[in-house]
């Protein structure tokens, strides 16, 4: 599969340049997730791109990040934080599935950030209520995740086939990501 | 972005030819989904592979098919049916965020099944009790969703920027897969 190396790559970054991402990349990520499988093709989900210096500083206070090398890998706003928020909004009433498509969606748009050259780190832990409200949201919608979106200033590295899952930082300040192997995942029959 | 392609060439596939996928492209398959973005990386879904005609014969019956095109896409066993499915597990007190995880785990699936020539429909209307017990699991953990997967033997095709979003088959039975606008699903700030 020549396209394998795009998953093996993908890692999530947490460190940005403070560089601004141009609002044509950020439609070609969003054009991606726009195109995810979703239940019974319903297409439920709704984004909101904050990209503005003024709107990315409201969200970040709001979120927290790594919490296994916390402090280490939460980003300061004007050195290490991210160019924008993507934030994944859902019909209040949404059940599990609707969890379900946010994760395609979310996934597709972190291998598309990674094919251009993009940073991004897909955020559960968010004040929900504090950022719905900087994101302008009505009541009716449920804001369900954020995904930072920028240029990388780190590198994380994978740590295959390990035998457990906590993610380290290494004596030089890398992150390694630890990946079980396939056979304690997975069982044929 | 030169993989561009790969997010739009992926559509779901309902209707297979009777050929068999060699083990080697189902591990390529679920090395994708092993490599997917997890909450705090916990790696906690495990996946069940059953490609063994007398093991999917048992599940296919326990499965519904795209509702807005009943019975048109429903695969028949020994006509038209996977050659596999990727049976996606989590534990039983998973709360929403294992469906999160299993929707990115999903959507690479079905990115890596479509880059390897593969065609793939994620199902979420399974007899969960019985396709348990035919998949030999233990009570503390949930069949969250299935994948089947197999060479196609359908090519649907994206009505992009549409206006709704049921998917329909035309006079000349082939399905067409309606996307709404990026400036629908889309608000910038």
């Amino acid at each position: 599969m020549e396209n394998e190396s795009l998953f093996r790559n993908r890692r999530t970054v947490r460190l940005y340049e403070q560089r601004l991402v141009a609002d044509e990349l950020l439609e070609k990520v969003l054009d991606a997730a726009r195109l995810a499988p979703c239940a019974a093709n319903r297409q439920r989900l709704r984004y909101v791109v904050a990209r503005t210096p003024e709107i990315v500083s409201k969200l970040l206070p709001l979120t927290k990040w790594a919490m296994h090398v916390s402090p280490h890998r939460t980003p300061v706003q004007g050195e290490s934080g991210p160019a924008a928020f993507i934030a994944v909004i859902g019909p209040r009433e949404g059940n599990a599935y609707i969890h379900a498509d946010a994760g395609a969606a979310i996934g597709y748009i972190q291998l598309a950030a990674s094919c251009l050259g993009l940073g991004s780190c897909w955020l559960a832990s968010v004040e929900r209520e504090e950022a719905s409200a900087v994101l302008g949201l009505s009541v009716d919608v449920e804001l369900l995740y954020l995904v930072s979106v920028g240029y990388p200033a780190e590198k994380p590295v994978l740590d295959d086939n390990a035998s457990e899952t906590a993610y380290y930082l290494d004596d030089a300040g890398v992150l390694h990501v630890r990946k079980l192997p396939l056979d304690v995942i997975a069982r044929w029959m």
